[in-house]
């Protein structure tokens, strides 16, 4: 079977320009998954209509591989295979899904993880979660868009959840041109919030009308780390969200855990949580925002054996990074400030403009405005059911920094 | 009780320049613990001696805390204490460890592990590693090197090791201007070769003779990562040393390991320990140079589930970077050119003077000169018994990067 061809235009260089802005030869052409507008033919790329699965060739006529054509976006071209000519079929989609399920069994994180990140499971656009006995899938791009039904089939098929659910991210499908995608039971049936187990501690979600998917498995390692921490400790937990920080702190043998977060659904199902496992009297939650309860508890003095600070992204765009990067130096120095001496402090960013190098800078700053040394005792990203795609290290989203404080 | 006083010369900006050069303000000196030779008033350190504690001021007289005089290096003084006139006695020496020790039996590592990790632990260029019954104590800096006995006493009474050996890292001593310090038997006795347990896996060191202590913990959490994805995988493990990498791999499961080092002495203890788990059909040895082995496997066309390459540094100090960075580069190539589609390959880097990014951007290029795509599972650092100073982030050595290839 033949795609419709679809071109790069010439550069003077010969070779793409992200490639080269990055000093990068003609293999990373092949590698790369990415065709932004400025490349390629776009009235013709207009012409074939968001979806259409084409082979994209270099101006030379030579073939980069069959993707999908997404020209509402500056990513006009999705390549899903290095081949030409290959149709993006239900076999290929069974094909991708099943090898990105092998991977997470072999991690020993199935079933209760990410099952698909997008790009980097050769699936673009599409994540894919399962939480308790139900599959959160989150179609958020033009190409896959399409193929929402067979998605939802293999899904169903596959990952062996008793429902299915459909979400799109609203911002990322209107990058793509694509209309919002409320969500929607697409298979089987549930009746609201969802009950998981993560490392022995129960959590609820609710990946109908959750955050995201509903729950964020990028942070499973950092939660089980904190709660191995935390044995004695009084826990604050800032952007708390449905609990998972603050609960595997009490499960770990927390003296107190105080969490706090702005959103009341998001603390209706820690609290059910807390009150699941048993951990009522060892853990309260408030609505607050994050900086008006740490001014709150400054003035109370009171400090914290650890201050666990995950906060959603301070940064949508590349135009935020200013004003982000002085809200996580904020944010260090005042979460900081909070920490007894020998205490904890954990802080993450899920900014994607932010990068791992100047996050690190801004926390540290923020550490020496607060007058604390200490010794930082791991940097890490996203759990390993969240990988990143070889050759699109700017994927990566998720940084986080736990230190000791003196 | 007071110490002699030390004087930072006046700078036109007014602040140190390391940390301008960083971008950093006044709240830095207080927390960088390193006073560079061209800060300071280098005539009045030397005729002080080396090892001598001192009170550091800036140049207004104002303290920025208590440290040991290293004339002979390029680190003029190292501060331990943020406290004017505070002497490092050995109640501060009981103290440090025993935070130490908290510290890593809080982490769940105790005892097998890096019990000081020098500054982050506040204790200037001491290493402790317990392997086994065995406490290994290398002091690699002018200042803790008068307190030698000491540190073995406080070692000895705390560690809860029955021998405790003293070394030290002949490069690291001779640029602070100390002697080459042969191993010896500081405290009890010990028979040569130590065992230890690893995750359940049995092995073989030797803290008298072996590279650094005679183990590297540093490297535990990938070890037990490479273990949980081998199941049912052949396993190359270059430069294997004593088998930790190869040894998990087999315990994991899988079908065949090969090992490669190039010392004689490391793959005896790798096999021995081979035999103490019994995995003697399942694990093989064999010495030979990296890269020789990576063209002979090439010749042989043999491809493995998963590839291990953690070599020794290739650079040891800045001006290696060029030529260590095309070694990195070629090592990911060469190694990715080995991977069956499917499988895993992790690469490591403990080389200070390569930094994360450039560690990550040549490997990346590696694997597009292999033609390789894939996706990055884990990106780490040592793990967390080597913790890292805050005002200290250039002594972080280890990079990771554990990936699928497609």
């Amino acid at each position: 079977m033949s795609l419709p061809r679809l071109s790069l235009l010439a550069r003077p260089g010969g070779d793409r320009r992200g490639d080269r802005r990055r000093g990068r030869g003609d293999a990373a052409a092949r590698l790369r998954p990415w065709i932004y507008a400025n490349e390629i033919d776009m009235p013709a790329a207009k012409a074939l209509g968001a979806g259409t699965q084409v082979t994209v060739t270099d101006a030379g006529g030579a073939p980069l591989g069959s993707g999908f054509v997404t020209p509402q976006s500056l990513i006009a071209v999705r390549l899903y295979d290095a081949a030409p000519d290959r149709p993006f079929d239900e076999a290929l989609l069974d094909q991708r899904l099943g090898q990105a399920i092998a991977l997470r069994q072999r991690l020993g994180l199935w079933p209760q993880c990410r099952i698909v990140h997008a790009e980097a499971d050769g699936l673009p656009a599409l994540v894919v979660d399962r939480i308790g006995d139900t599959a959160v899938v989150q179609v958020n791009g033009a190409g896959l868009d399409g193929l929402r039904d067979a998605v939802v089939a293999a899904v169903a098929a596959q990952s062996g959840a008793a429902c299915v659910i459909l979400r799109g991210d609203e911002t990322a499908r209107h990058r793509e041109g694509l209309p919002p995608l409320p969500a929607s039971i697409a298979h089987g049936s549930t009746g609201g919030p969802v009950t998981l187990q993560e490392n022995g501690v129960t959590f609820h979600a609710d990946p109908m009308a959750g955050q995201k998917t509903g729950w964020y498995h990028d942070q499973r390692d950092n939660r089980i780390m904190a709660g191995r921490l935390a044995r004695d400790l009084e826990v604050l937990d800032l952007y708390c969200h449905s609990g998972g920080f603050a609960l595997h702190a009490a499960a770990g043998g927390a003296a107190a855990v105080i969490g706090i977060d702005s959103s009341a659904p998001a603390l209706e199902l820690a609290r059910a949580a807390a009150a699941a496992n048993g951990f009522g009297d060892q853990v309260s939650f408030h609505r607050q925002e994050a900086f008006q309860a740490l001014a709150a508890l400054a003035q109370d003095g009171r400090r914290f054996g650890m201050v666990i600070a995950d906060p959603p992204p301070f940064a949508r765009s590349r135009k935020d990074v200013p004003t982000a990067a002085k809200a996580y130096r904020k944010l260090a120095r005042l979460a900081a400030d909070r920490v007894q001496p020998g205490g904890f402090l954990f802080i993450a960013s899920c900014s994607h403009a932010v990068e791992p190098d100047r996050f690190a800078e801004e926390v540290g700053r923020g550490l020496q405005l607060a007058g604390r040394g200490g010794r930082l005792l791991q940097a890490a990203g996203a759990s390993a059911d969240h990988p990143v795609h070889v050759a699109l290290p700017e994927t990566a989203y998720l940084k986080s920094l736990l230190f000791q404080l003196d």
